[in-house]
This record gives C-alpha cells, structure tokens and sequence, in this order.
C-alpha cells in the first residue's frame, strides 16, 4: 500500500466521505487487494500456454463434459482428464469427442500437440505392474508438448536390463523413475543420469509395502543426488514437473 | 574431472595440440579394477560434470582432510564439504585453506565460482528456523554455478508477506521452498509460480511434526502442480537438483 | 459428604439399623450419588436448548425412527441425524417426515430454526471433493441457529480465489476450514482472520495422504495462530464447535 | 499497533483534532517492500488485535532483546515471549526488564494488562506434570487480556475430584483442557459443560504414549462434542484461541 | 477332558472301582506323538480346566462341524464357536443342533453351564455400537460359567450415565470395560471400581481412530491403576481372561 | 485408609466401643470441597484397600518428602515411591528413613507388610535387561501384600529353560510375564498356564523394536487366551493388577 | 575399460574419424557397457538351473500363457506360476496343461522335478490359516527340486505340540516358520533349531496385527540366532532362499 | 508320555504312594519334562559346536568377565562379545585378556580359528558409515570359522562401483547386504548374485530415514529372490545366519 493510497482513506475520512470503520477494513484489505492477483494468474497462463488439465478422480461424468464444454468455448484447444474411469469414459464419449487411454486412465479433448521443446524425457519403470502410472505420465508429458521414450520393466533386480539403455539414460533431458515395492529404481538411474530425476513411488507391492510408503521411503532417501520425488501413484504430477523442467531451455 | 576438461583434452587431440599418449596420459581414464575409489569419483564428475561434493555426516576431520586433498592434487578447483560441524571445521582449517559457513554446516575449499548460468534460483523459507536448512541449498547452488535469491521468513501465516515478493517468485528460473511445522508454504508457492518448486521439509516444529513427518507429508500431497520433494532437512539434496534443472538450458 | 451425612450412617450403624457392611457401601458410594448428576444433564438440556442429533452411523433405520419418535414426543422440535445413507434415508422416511440433504448424508426431522444470534460463520473448502464434509457442517450449524456462509473450492494452489474473498474472512465470527491433501487452507486463513479457526481434515487424497493423516498433521502444526482441529471428515463436530462459539456473544 | 489505537487516530481525523499527514505518520501504514519485517507485525497486529507474541524457542537471547527492544519502541505495552528457558531468560533480564515465569516458560515484557472482557477461561489439567503446559496458556489468556482459573490435577482416575469443581466448569466461558497419558479428561469435561473445550495433549507419559501421540488421537476421537484440538504441548496455542473465543461477545 | 473328570477318574482307581488299566483306557493320556492334534486338546482341557472354543474366523462351516462332532464324541458338554457369521452359522446349524447368537457373533453348541462362581463379572461398553464386541465377551463369560451384568451405552460423555451405576461398578468382581473412539471409559470405570479391569478398545470410530489404535493407545495409557488391555476387537480374549480372574476365588 | 481400617470403625461403633463422634473424628470423612487433595486419596484408599503409592517421576524430591510425610501423619503404614533414580532417593532419604531398591527404581518407606493372601504371583522375565521391569512389578506386589517368586531369563530362544520351570508356573495364582524384543514370552508362558497372565513388553531392544513396540503389538496378538497388557515398561501397573487378582480369593 | 580401447578413441578423434562429442559419449558409456550383462544373466541361468517363475499376480491371464509359452518353447521344462487366482487359473488351463494347487494360488506348467539335494526343508505353521502361505513356500521348494515336510497348526500357545516334533526341527537342513499374529513361532523354532531358520510373517489376524506388521516386527526382533525374515505372506520368497540354502550343499 | 509311564503312575494312586492330586500335577508334568530339554540344548552344543557368544549391550563389564570366565572353565577356547563400547572393553581387560575391535565394537576372548569350510561370505556395504555394522558382521563370521570378504562402500548411485566386483559377487557362497538410507544394495547385489543374500538395514541416514525404517521396508520389499532380512544394524544376527548357510555344505 502506497503513501498516496492511504493519505487518500485519511482524506476521505476526514472529509466524511467515508466512516471510521469503513476506513478500517480498507485499511485492513488493502494489502491482499493492491495486488491484483487475478491478473497474476492470467500472467501464468501467458507464459506457460499449458494445456488444460480436469482431475476427473472426484468428478461426475456430466461435471466433466460441463467443465470441459467450458474450457472449450474459451478456445482451449487440448484438454487433459486424469483419473477417468473406464465407466466415465464411456459415459463422457457420448457427449463429446474425447480420446481414451484405458491404461493410464486419461482421456484428451482435442489432438495431442507436437512437441515444443527438444529435449527428450525419459520414463522408466520397475515392472510391467507400475505401467498405469507411467502412461499417466507420459500422456501429461506429451500433452504438454514433450518427447517421450519408455522403457518399461528395468528394474533393478536385472540391473543389465537398465545398463543395456545407459545411451538413453545419457541423452534423457530429464528422467521419470517410476517403481514401487522397494523403489530402488530411482537411486540406480540417479546414479547413472547426468539429469535430473523425478521419482513417482507406486502403491505396486503387498505385505511391507504399505500401500507403496516402502517406495516412497526410498526414494526420500535416495543416496543418489539430482532426485526429487512427487505422492505415490502421482504420475500426472510427475510429468507436469518433468515438463516444466524440459521447458526452462526454451524459455 | 569435469566435462569441460575433458571435452578439452578431446579438442586438443582433435587439433593436433596434443599427442595421443599425452592425452592418454592426462586422461588417466581409469578402468575400475585399477585405479580404485578417487578414479570412480573422476570418472563420475565426468557423468555429472560438477563441482566434488564431501558430505561430512559420518566423517572424521582427517579423513575429509585426506579426501579433500587427493581430489585438489588432482585438479578439482571447488569441494564443497557439508554437514560440517564447527568443531570438525576448526580442525580442517589447521590443516587447509577452507571458507566455513556455520549456519549451513558447510565448508568450501577453493573458491566458489562465477555463476554460469543466467536463470536464478529463488529459496524461501517459512521461519527463521528454517534457514540452517536454506543456507546449506543456498550455498550448494552458488558453489556449483547458480545465481542465488533468498528470502526468509515469509510463511503463509502472514501471506502478505510472500505476495510482497510476487515478482521474485515469477522471475525466478526454479524455487526451493524450504519449511517445517505444516510446510503449507510449498502449495502456496507452488500456486503462484510459473517454474518448478524443490520442497524441502525441515525439521523444524514440536509435537505431532514428528521430527518432520507434518511437512513432508504435506509437501508430497501438495494441491499445486509442478512441486516435488526431497529428504527432510536435505538443502544440499534440493540445491543440487535445482541446479541441475537451472543448468539444462545451456546443454 | 458433610458432617451431618457421616454421623447419620454412623449413628444408623451404632443403632444397628444398618450392617457395617452397608454402611461400609453408603461412604463409598455417597461421592458420586450426592452430586445429582441427572439434574446436571437437566441444567445443560436448559441452558443450551441445542437441538437434539442423532449419529446415524452405525445405527439401523429401524433404530433411527425410534429414537426421533421419542424425542419429538417429548416435546423436541428439530432434530439432527448425521452419517445417513441414502438407503436408510429412505426407509427412515417411509415412517416419518424427514429432509434429506444427500451430499452432507444429513436427515432433518422438523424446520430448520431461524438463525438465533448475530454473527456469521464461514465454511471454507479446498477443493469440490471436501463438500460433503462441508455440508455437514454447514447443516449442522444451521440446525444449531447460526447464520452460515460457504465458499468452496479456494484452495491454496490458487491463492487469489481465496483472497478474493478476504472481505468474508475479515467479517466473519468463526470460520470452518475444510481441505484434504495437504491440508494448508486452515494456516492460510488462519493468517488471514481474526477471528476463530476450526480447521476440519478430509480424506480427500491418495497415496502419501493416509487417510486424511496428511491434512491433520498439517493443521495441528498450523503456524498461524488461532486454529484447533476436530477429527478427519469430522463437519459435524466443527459444526458443533462453532455454533458454540458464536452463541457466546449471546450468554 | 492494536485495533483501538488505529480506530483511535481515524477518529481524530474524522473529528479534525489530527491532520491527514500527522495521521499518516503517525499510522505509519507499511508498504511490505519499503519497511520489511516489523511492520508487518503491525499489521498484523491491526487485523488480529492483540498483544505482540514473541516465539522463543529457536531465537538467542539477543535476538530477542533485539526485536522485543523495537517492538517497544514503536508502542507495543505487552510483550509475550514463549518457551523461554531459564538460561535465556537471565541473558534477556540483563538487558531489559522481563517478568520471568519459569514453569510455563514465559516471559512477560510490561504489565499484564486488566481483564477487558467479562467471561472467564477455565484450565483444567490431568496430572501435576502438565502443569508447564497449562502455565503456558494461563499466561497467554492473561497476557492477551482474560480472566483466568486454573484446577490443576483433576484427571479421570479420581472423577470425584472433576465432579466436585461441576459449578466451575458450568460457568467458564471456554475451557482449555490439558491431559497426557489417556488424553480421557477431555472427553469428561466435553461431555460436562456447555461451552466450547480446546484440547492440549502434552509428552507427559512413557512407553505407548509416544510423545503425546495417544492423548492426541485420544483427544481428536472425543465422543463429547463441542471439543476441538492443538497440538501436543501447544499450551500458548490453547490460550490464543480461547481468548478469542473469549472476547467474541465484546465485538 | 476337564479337571473334574481326571480327578473322578483317579478317585475311582485310588477307591478300587476301577482297575488300572480301565483307567489307563478312559484317560487316553496321549504322548504326543502317537495321537496327535485331537489329544492334544484334551491335555490342554485338563490343563486350563474350560469349556472348549473354536476359532470359526477362517474356518469353513464343514471344518466347524468335523471338529465340534469329534468334541462331542469325547465327551465335551458346551462348545463355544466364535466369529462366525450368520452364513456359516446357517449351514452349521443344518448338520447339527447350536444356538447362534447373531450381535455377538457366537455359536454355542450344548447348554450354557449354571455359574460355577459367586462373583460377578461387569461388561460396560462406551456406546451401542460397540455392543457386538461386548456380547462376544458376555456369552463367553457365561459359556465359561460366570454370572454376567452387562451396561450399554455409558460413556464418558455423559459421565453421569456412567456414574449412577456406581454401584454395580463397587459390587463387581471383574469389570470388561469396552469402547472405540478415545476410549476414555477404562480409566473412568478403572478410577471407580477396585476391581481389576479389562479394557477392550474397538474398532468403532473413524478418521483418526485408525481402525481402534487411538481406544488402544489410550488404554495402555490409563492413568487409573488396575487396568489391563487385549487386543482390538477381542471381546472373547477379554471374557476368557475375565472368566479365568473370577474364577480365583474359587480355587 | 485401607478398608480394614474403616471397617474396623464400624466395628468399633457397631459394638459401642466408640461414641459416633470418635468415630467421625477418626474416619475423618472428607467432602472434597473441604478437605482438598490429601483426602481424596483416603476416601481412594477406601474405595481400592491398598498402600499408598506415589509416582516419583515427574516430581522433585522435596515434593515427595512433602507428600510422603503428609501420609505418615494421616496413619499411612507403608508408602511405594516409584520411578525413583538413585539421585532423588539420596536427598529424600537425608528427611526420612526409606528402603530404596536400585534396580527397580523404588522407594518404600515403612515396612513390606506379610503377605495377606495365600496364592503366589510368579514373574517371569525374557532377558537380564528385562529385570528393572521386573523388579518395579515383584516390589510393588509386594508391598501390596502378596507372596511373589522370580525367574529370570528364561526367554523362549532357549525354551527349555522355560519349560524347567512349568512347575512353578503350573502353581502361580497370576503370572506377570516381562520381556522386550519379539515379546514371545506372553504366548508361550499364557499356552503353559492356566492363571491370568498380565503381559508387560519392554523397550529392551533396538532397530524395529521401536522402544517395545514389537513387543506391544506382539502381547497383544497373542495367540493364547488369558493373556492382557499393560502399556510398555510399566512394572508397577502389572503388579498392581497383579495383586488385585491374587486377592480376589479373599474378598 | 583398458588402455587401449582408450587410445583407440583417442586416436579416432585424432583422425577425424569420430568427432569430439561421439568421443565425449563413448567414454561415458564405456565403463557400463564392457561388462557384458547378457552373458551375466546367461552364467546364472547355467549355474543355478532354477525352474523359470512368472509372478502371476499383476498380470491378465493371456499374458500368462504367452509368457508360458515362450519358456516352453525355449526349452523350459517345469514353470512356477504364483499369485493365481481359481479364475484366472481356469482361463489359463483352457490354453495350456497346467496344474493347480488353489491353496497356495499356484499353478505348475511341467512336472515337479525329482529332488536334486539330499537335505530336507521343513515348513512349520502356527495355526491353520498361515496354510495358504506355506502351501506357496511349499511348491516353491518342490518345483526348485527339495524334499518338503510340513507340520502345520503348531503354534505356540500349545507348545507342546511343537516340541512333539523336535525330531524333524533337528533333522531339517533349513526351516520356513510360518505365522500372523504374535509370529513367536519363529523365535520358538529358533531356539530349537540348529539350522537356518526362514520367518515369513503372515497378514493372519485382526486389530493391532495391523495387516501383519506385529508378525513382521515380532520377528525382526527375534531373541534366537539364525532367523532371517522375508516380506508378509510372502511364501514364495521364502522357499527359493530356503531352496538356494539347501543347494549349497552340492554346489 | 509312554503307556508305562501312565500305568505306573496310577498304579502308585491304586497303591496309595501317592495321591490322587500329586498324580494329576505329575500327568500334567510329564510331556514337558520328558522330553528332557536340557540334553537338547547339549545336543544343539554339540552338533554346532559354535563358539559362545555374550551380548555385551545391556551388561557391566563385571558381568561380562564373571560369564566369559566361567565359559573359559568349561573348556571354550574363543567367546565372541558383542555390542561393547570402549570403555567397557578397558575394564574388561584389565581382567583378562581379550582383544577388542573398536570399529565393529567386538571383543574376542581366545584366538579366532581358522576357517573349518570352504565357501567364501562376502559383506559388502553401501556406504563409509555403514562400516561399523559390517565389521560386526565380519567378525562374527570369522570368529564361527568362515572365510570372509569385504567390499567396502560400493552403494548403488555409481553402481559401476559395484559391478566391478562382480567376479567376487558371483564367486560368494553367501552375502551379507549392509546399507542404510534407501537400502537399494540389497536388491542390486541380490540380481546379481547366484546364493543367498543377508540384507542388513542400516540406522545411516536422517529424516525420512527414521532411524533406518526405510532401508528395513526396502529390503523387505525386495524385488530380488533370494534375499532374507535381519533386524536395523543386527550385524552379528546377519553373520551367525551366513555362517549357518555356509557351515551346511559340510554337514
């Protein structure tokens, strides 16, 4: 809050223009006001030009075509929809042109654009059991207009399977480690990358795995440096940061 | 051995400068089974092109002395020592030239280079307890070639005081959002920056923050996207991989 | 137990009215006895005049109508059944006259009163997913006579939903918090308002979310001032809390 | 700056006793980025309206002088500084005059000021060794301005001893209830009184406590409605709330 | 094979009514290794002197039956079966004669035996919904030849529910005091009674009662002196303990 | 004031060898509201017949003697002083004559009655560093009027020196069985018994015991009936349990 | 990588025949990709000539036969198929000869070698309902070539059921303790055995067993030598170390 | 328990040498005691003819010689003490000679013998700070006469560290895994190794560590077969199972 502003309230004050209290909560609300925040967040939408994203885990199938309708209508040309249910899907296809991805649960309103950034990111998996996660990020990462390569089943336990795409893990702009049961994925592949990596803990496991906290536990902790890690099961957040980071080049 | 001196090496060779038993020579690229430990580090300086990093938790004053030493005969200009206590630090200081930085815990043999990068790294913390924890990104960053902004004591409790710092936020490249107690501060960040946000929880807090479980959950089911977390109380494990992601633009 | 009571036993037991080992029971017990507690229960009925609830949970419909039935014979004007499935709804309403507000799970037999006292109580939600807990509350402090106000969905990722609300913060008497996740609202809004916090956890979430552990350490490590917690998903009881805060102005 | 001072310089103006820019400099309304941290207190202390709390936990002695020294300067008349340690305290002592209350921890930089409101908070605790966290709220309610009653070991195992202070529970206007162990005494006082209960469970126990862990899960499962909680020991969090619950009716 | 029976059998051969080797027959005294798991039971009955029990949780209504005709083919009068739901119940019932209990969960194969104790044993439950744990502990106090009391409903947060049965607390000889939520009802009834008390916490609750850990946690830390705790949900190991207390005087 | 006392009184009256008001005077009947603290542990005296115990943890030695002495005056005859380290023990033993145990922590002052019940409670321990536990339980049996016998180190990793002693465990009245690590001790001696075994785990261990909680959760999954358990390392909890069931005989 | 793949790479650069970055790649690459890992995973395939295992849980039943097939197809005479469910097992057996054990969810493709080592791996359980996971140990061993015995239900609380067979514990070359609940049984054979003992914690039974974690503590924290632990319910993992152990042998 | 031995006992009841009372106490008896338990633990002694071991952990340096001595007089030619600090192993050599190894905290009485079988036990480790447990495990090893290997700090964020021993990993008879933090060794060395792996988690690491919670779940969770776990920092249980694995050969 400026000198002018609040001279101008004890202006208005003592010239009765306003009252006593109503000179309070100005007082009082102008700190949060002054800002302007709506105008920051149009500010966000200008420079990351993202595609828009509808978590459909909470929402019905008609609060999912009405949201979309809406974003469509404000010219949003791709539209990304995690956690849909086969059932939604289906429900959502009758209202509108929605393609759907059963296995990472993802519908996308509207083409997949091409990537606009050159560097590539790379998703690795434990086991074919931790795929759903993995596709939820790779469609995120491709939506947000990146390249994506998988390698799906290196995990650890036939360390030569992941040796064998050291090339790939070399190129990788950036690295997706997706892995539950003991997550010793990410310490191996943050080891070997000279990039940072994000690690997505999967709730894949029983007994001791609690629910994927053994993965995610790991991963905290890995002994490698350049790994951070995102919630369990949270390939949609791992590939939105995976994005962001692949992006900084072009900025 | 970093990248470059590699890459220059190579170069020589490429130009005739230098024979190739020469470059041989200075390579000293070591198979394993030969050269030992000090070589593996070479050799992942190489991989990772950084400066070398001691962590010196669960060693004694002689042996980061006789480590910090092999690596300076063997060319490294930059060793930055972590979770250095103080009375180790004076130790190590009898022994050789190294700037010590108490509230981070860290020491830097040699000096702390240019940044060469153009992106800034912006740290904020929610308290004032929090900043052992920022000091220790802090100087992580600096060491390993970033230019650094902090801002501490701007916790959600009062947001006015973050929201002051808004443009801090928008221009920053990456944002380590270091916090204890709630770690609500990684959301909120995470809302208003266009960038990615390194979450670290600290420590800090009594009670049912159970030594940092409060904030690390916290800050791994942050509502805002593009925000991933690293070890409690790790600001050389966030410092790090905020470089990492500060340096891919000039890959 | 005064003076006159011990000596009437004694005297009893010297006159062999009573056996020593009645009288041995008589000073035992006489503590509690004497304290007349069902007229506390009274005393409280009459100072509160709080409308009668029932907790639907774990009880049969069958149950539900017999236990509204005796109260509204005794004279009970509304009465409040929470944690009610739309099956038992149902039932519950083939036998007698009730609303039914599904997406809280909330039966009303009888009007909701008119608001009893001045001041407003604010619910506030993170996201649409913590509505149901929400409207428990909000139901609930209707029924107890409050003025109430919701705004949902004004979590912190995007902050300037909420602050585009801070005129109802700054005006009202308590404020509800409700959020899931990482539970922050309840410290950002802490920090906004002067006035009491109830700050509900949700279970909304998944993986490292626990079940609603995530937001519940969040809000008792709240750094803002001002702010108590109830159970996860507890409207009710928030509900509750703050009814019984706004009614104090009015004792 | 309290509420009542800025109410009172706004009337000035409106009444011409001031001018406008006597009222701005004296108001001196802080722009966040031109007079940083304090200032932010002020305003801060203008929407909540009460006296400055100093949390002394992670600060040095100095420190704290240093900021306790300028909040005087600037007109503040009480000062709460919490979990204060005996060592601390006789540092500050030297440099400043401090009232100094060792069992909660506290020292009060002032006078403590006249009750200004007219319902009392009652405190009641389960052991004598929760005492400390009890002190820490009886002074916060004092401090910020409430009458204030405390009944210290009056926990369940001897109910008798509870039930026989029934007419000071029916009286309180709020009720900080403070127990470890069983954490139980909150459900019994809940189930007792008629206005609002603030929970505290404290570390006090050993073995399956776990630092608190079982009087709070104890305290948030409260069968008695009406109950909300703090954290573990969070004695000054308690007393914050209570006495704005407490001053509710004078708004 | 109970106690009675062995000693009847040794009487009968130290009177000359029988021979030693018709004795030798009728106690099929079994080394183990020649007549395996069936004998193994009846040692254990003439060990610990009961009424023989059948674990129905994973078994299925064929294994029930098979093992409860081979305990009645020796001789066994009463056998209780617990944790068997009404599905197996049914199909157990159509090859032989039992008694189901449905709330309880409680087979009863024979007759209840007459109480072979003077003293009482106390059930009292926090709540209605924690009467199936506590019927569980009733029928298999009587099955085990006890006289039972059982007081639903008399929890804590309405202490004087509780307390106007005082005096069957002072009467009893061993109190099962059963509650979910906080569990505050054991030290209540422990602070009352001076009779040992077994608490059972239930798994009633949600949210932070994490399936009965917070009436668990809180049980194990009564402050009342004389209280001892089995696990969640076990009403039988609580009556099978109580049994075996009240059956002392007797020995 | 134990029961025998009181009734002893009434006897007193009863037979006209003491006028009502000796009695009055004697009995010394306390309205709470009168008489305070001291006599709400007679009137518990009463109510529970036993010595009077005083927890030492949390209280300094002057506060103690304080107590203690207050005791002695009232016609006390023995006093348990629990968790008492050697340095408090030495400053009360300077004001008054007490007996201190090292091992188990424990004071008592006066002297340890005769037995005054015929059965024996056996305790049996896993492990040497089991023995404190152990030696808090077999005091306070002790004073509490009960024959106590001890085995030592007879966990079930060697459980034939267990089973050397199924003689005595076959003639125990109730066993309290003490052990840390995998707590497999409350199984195998509650399989051997046919007494009530009160089970105590203790925080002997390290790793994944987690100060005794292995040993906790063990206890109370034991797959043998007639098992219960106090919380971790309380020693005085399990043999005051134990002592009022081994005087269950002679009520 | 020796010295003259280096001077090799060198020497091209030299010539112009690869250029400085192809250089800078083949140096980082080469250390990972000299070790051959193909032919690791073939040498092991030779020496240990286990049966091949596909896990069947996560997968559709299609995958499985494929995967099947291929084996065969590649030579594989015997193939473990665990974690199948009946369902699945059907659908399998419709493509392929498959034999089925339901009890442990496993399916054999081939016939279960003739044992190829002389000792004897023992499979003890303590109750009935560990049967599933020792049936999974149990194939597991037979089709990786070991003699198997297995004594079920006898488990701790009857101890002398176990002891009647202290024949086979001597006799055994390795031992699988199989238990929920208190999981003593592994603590129990332990101490008997004078062979390795493998303790898998099973999620059998209810309340604090919390899905098994009071089994998996119990036997991490066993007080007898010699017993390592798998994850809960994890049969299989525990008959291919028991199966690796009792090969070593004849190796 | 045979026929004779029954018909022998009630002879003597027909006979009147004993009565009908002692008869039962002795029937009761008999199965344990007949299985003479003491000639097991002989038996276990002579078939293992290990060297005797004393946990020093929980001991005085005074009980420590008293037990070493009196193995000494019964013919023990090495003892093996664990878990003893510097300061104790100083006292207890002022008694009697022992050699102490400050690393692993071992002191070994009499020399250590020379390997009595073939195979080799490798210990590998993932860290510097993960020594001390190694070298605990190495001794135990050598002490009970095996060959022992150790590699040192080989952890899997440069796993080519490790790969190039892979000829000793391969070659092993049985390795010991010891890691902390995120515990990724255990499943890397166990893909690559061919016997069976002892995973040892470490209590290396802070934060989300939890005292070495993530590197036991990790280990547990192991997506390696062939890899068992013992308890955090269990050296010595790690080693005396390698040892028992690698004595079988020679059985």
């Amino acid at each position: 809050m400026d000198k002018e502003s609040i001279i101008e309230i004890l202006n208005a004050v003592a010239e009765g223009e306003i009252t006593v209290s109503e000179a309070e909560l100005r007082l009082k609300l102008e700190p949060f006001e002054e800002l302007g925040f709506a105008s920051v967040d149009h500010h966000r939408g200008l420079r990351q030009g993202v595609s828009e994203v509808i978590y459909g885990g909470g929402k019905t199938p008609e609060q999912i075509v009405k949201i979309a309708m809406a974003l469509i209508n404000k010219g949003q040309k791709t539209i990304l929809i995690t956690r849909l249910s086969k059932e939604k899907a289906d429900i959502v296809n009758k209202d509108m042109d929605m393609q759907y991805y059963e296995m990472g649960g993802i519908g996308v309103v509207g083409s997949i654009p091409e990537p606009n950034t050159k560097g590539t990111i790379l998703i690795v998996t434990g086991g074919t059991s931790d795929m759903p996660v993995a596709e939820e990020a790779a469609l995120t990462c491709r939506v947000l207009g990146n390249n994506v390569k998988c390698l799906y089943d290196v995990g650890v336990a036939g360390i030569h399977r992941l040796l064998a795409h050291s090339r790939d893990i070399m190129n990788a702009n950036v690295i997706i480690a997706v892995a539950g049961m003991e997550g010793a994925l990410a310490s191996v592949v943050g080891g070997l990358a000279d990039c940072p990596v994000i690690a997505v803990p999967t709730s894949v496991g029983y007994g001791a795995s609690f629910g994927g906290l053994s993965a995610l536990l790991s991963m905290l902790n890995s002994c490698a440096s350049g790994v951070s890690v995102v919630n369990i099961d949270n390939g949609f957040g791992a590939g939105y940061m995976a994005s962001m980071i692949n992006h900084i080049g072009g900025k």
